[in-house]
């Protein structure tokens, strides 16, 4: 059985904290054999905040499926070693500022004057050659820049990040994308090629709804908090339960009439909001009055009847009712692994799961194998690929070279 | 020249709004021939909320550098000639909900047995097959369901969306990777598959840093405004200046001395602070003192001095700096082009831009060609593809049918 669409590709993984591990990731959700490379004290996700035997639990969730070893690439002897890996990888994926990864010799016309074939992917915070170059980017310092803090939260409050890592997350995926292309350029081709996704670059396109209206108008639309960009016809938005808050909206007038019939409100029924326009400029209204049913009511009661009525609408969940779904384990998103020391510690998978019958995601999927420990596969890999024995590795160990 | 690497592939985009018209115009600007198949009313985004010519001005964003055809696909006539593409197709790009693809005869039986080449990609809210199938799908009920609203604002306020519309966004991104490795399988087997993303699955890695602390502990942190979910070391955050607000962080002791020495502050500077724990337990005593002295000065003025001390930080830009920014026009990712009627409209660009010479985004890059207006290329594309002629086309527009 096939391990996947990238079964046979090998990957030298050099990703750090979330946007290059999480490439790694989709890639060998695909059957990539992706080796990571680590400096000899571990990532800095690894060492993140912890001493727990493996890693921290973000290291162990980004990083299973994927093989590991440790090499000073500061030391010559380890960009030697590194180079011979570098003869046999189709790919390398890292994700260092543009400086640093010049400081560790790990730029194309290195790679390429090496090995023709292989592929260089880079994830940045920001485009190489830039005015932006060099800047450290975190998901923190690129929400802010990228105009994605402006526009999130409520007007009358500062300006908020999104507690998830969008930044990261949006750069690996497109990185992804980017070096599939790269593959088949090289099966036409025969050469490798460089690949870079800049964070910045790929949060972009998502300020769409906010972008266009600006571009159009000249004017900024504004934080408008669990409001459209764009003010539609109410009700939109978030509104209180008893024991929570419930998203729901009305795009149709025939969803805005079955919603009045579900709140039996005859006020919100009334002709005179029986088309958009007409609502629109009632909106203050209109919030208040279905403020006041919802309030009444249970959050998952509320979500349940207007469901029935095919009315728009969600649950404001926690994080522990979003993370607890069993929808994460039955559609492979989080998967169950043994960590030595550990116990059982919930990897993530990927969200690209292909319905062909010959998918290893199908139900006799192998289960997965945990993040590797620090150097884990130290002797395996060079071993494996470049002929050294167990006195070599030890000898390099000695140096501090693995 | 080439025009990329999807060069030769055809693609039938029937993409609406934003999730799968943005896989589209990821597909596009990679040289991929992008069909779009709209009803011949126009998809959605197109007649949101305008009667501008050519449609919308987030419609004309996403859909420059494709060719648009009407078709209805309820009409038996319709129907049979989407079949006729799908035999001159590589790939049928699609976001509708299940039910409606159902409804529409946009299946993987119906497509494959046509042409068992073709891949059938669709975008998707919640995965077909799971408990949520069905569920309508809209930006603010996937945050809210996916638990990242409730990790996004002060905790002191309710849970609020990112402004951006990250869950179309990635779920287009993810998507583009698995066309990707479809077409890869397809030239070892010669045959296609279908290939889903579910924009709830997309979301989820982004979790992590709420994800994990949570999976680990059993607490869940709540939300915590600018703050890191599980906090570190102060300063970090979004502090106020004169004229709006700066992020900065100082993930390392030598970050906080240089910081210290930047602001001059005796106190900040205190040898009890000098380690990172040591300041986590002063939190609010250290963000104070910094915000007294961010608050006194231009956030542009922190930002120069904070930088030039290597301290990661970054301005809170508002939107309209955001996307004025020139990086956006020199890195491809606004695109100027004419529009009849409208004048210069600034179409998206893909983050994904190779950096081999052969890449279509090199600087001689043939200028976009704006979005098609509505049916533009119904005689065209039904010309080169199935050999109608004009009085064909007139006879299809006559019934309905385009």
């Amino acid at each position: 059985m096939s391990r996947g669409p990238l079964e046979g590709i090998r990957v030298l993984e050099l990703g750090q904290v979330y946007n290059g591990p999480y490439c790694g990731l989709l890639l060998a959700a695909q059957g990539a054999d992706v080796i990571k490379i680590e400096p000899p004290g571990g990532e800095i996700l690894r060492r993140h905040a912890t001493s727990a035997p493996g890693g921290s639990y973000s290291f162990l969730m980004l990083n299973a499926d994927k093989r590991g070893i440790t090499l000073d690439l500061r030391k010559d002897r380890g960009h030697e070693i590194f180079l011979r890996l570098v003869d046999e990888a189709d790919l390398v994926v890292e994700n260092f500022r543009e400086d640093v990864a010049k400081k560790l010799r790990l730029t194309w016309e290195v790679l390429s004057a090496r090995n023709p074939r292989v592929i260089l992917a880079s994830g940045r915070g920001y485009r190489t050659g830039s005015e932006y170059e060099g800047l450290p980017a975190l998901d923190l310092t690129v929400q802010a820049i990228s105009g994605h803090m402006e526009i999130t939260g409520f007007p009358e409050h500062p300006p908020v990040k999104a507690g998830a890592t969008f930044a990261d997350m949006l750069g690996s995926a497109h990185l992804f994308g980017a070096i599939l292309l790269a593959l088949r350029e090289r099966d036409r081709t025969g050469r490798g090629q460089r690949v870079e996704v800049a964070m910045l670059d790929a949060m972009f396109p998502s300020l769409m709804s906010y972008a266009s209206p600006y571009l159009e108008t000249g004017v900024d639309p504004g934080r408008v908090g669990n409001q459209h960009s764009v003010p539609g016809s109410p009700p939109y938005g978030a509104y209180p339960a008893t024991d929570g808050w419930v998203t729901l909206m009305c795009p149709t007038n025939a969803q805005y009439a079955k919603f009045c019939e579900v709140c039996g409100d005859r006020e919100l029924a009334s002709p005179s909001l029986r088309t958009g326009p007409a609502r629109g400029e009632r909106r203050a209204w209109i919030d208040e009055r279905v403020a006041r049913w919802t309030r009444g009511r249970r959050r998952d009661d509320i979500v349940r009847e207007l469901e029935a009525a095919g009315i728009p609408c969600a649950p404001v969940r926690t994080l522990a009712e979003a993370v607890d779904d069993p929808y994460n384990v039955s559609q492979g998103l989080l998967r169950p692994v043994d960590v030595d020391l550990r116990g059982t510690v919930r990897t993530l998978g990927s969200p690209i799961q292909l319905r062909d019958p010959s998918s290893p995601h199908r139900a006799d999927a192998p289960p997965p194998r945990p993040a590797p420990k620090l150097g884990e596969h130290n002797l395996e890999v060079l071993e494996e690929l470049l002929g050294l024995d167990a006195t070599d590795v030890a000898a390099l160990a000695g140096d501090g070279v693995v």
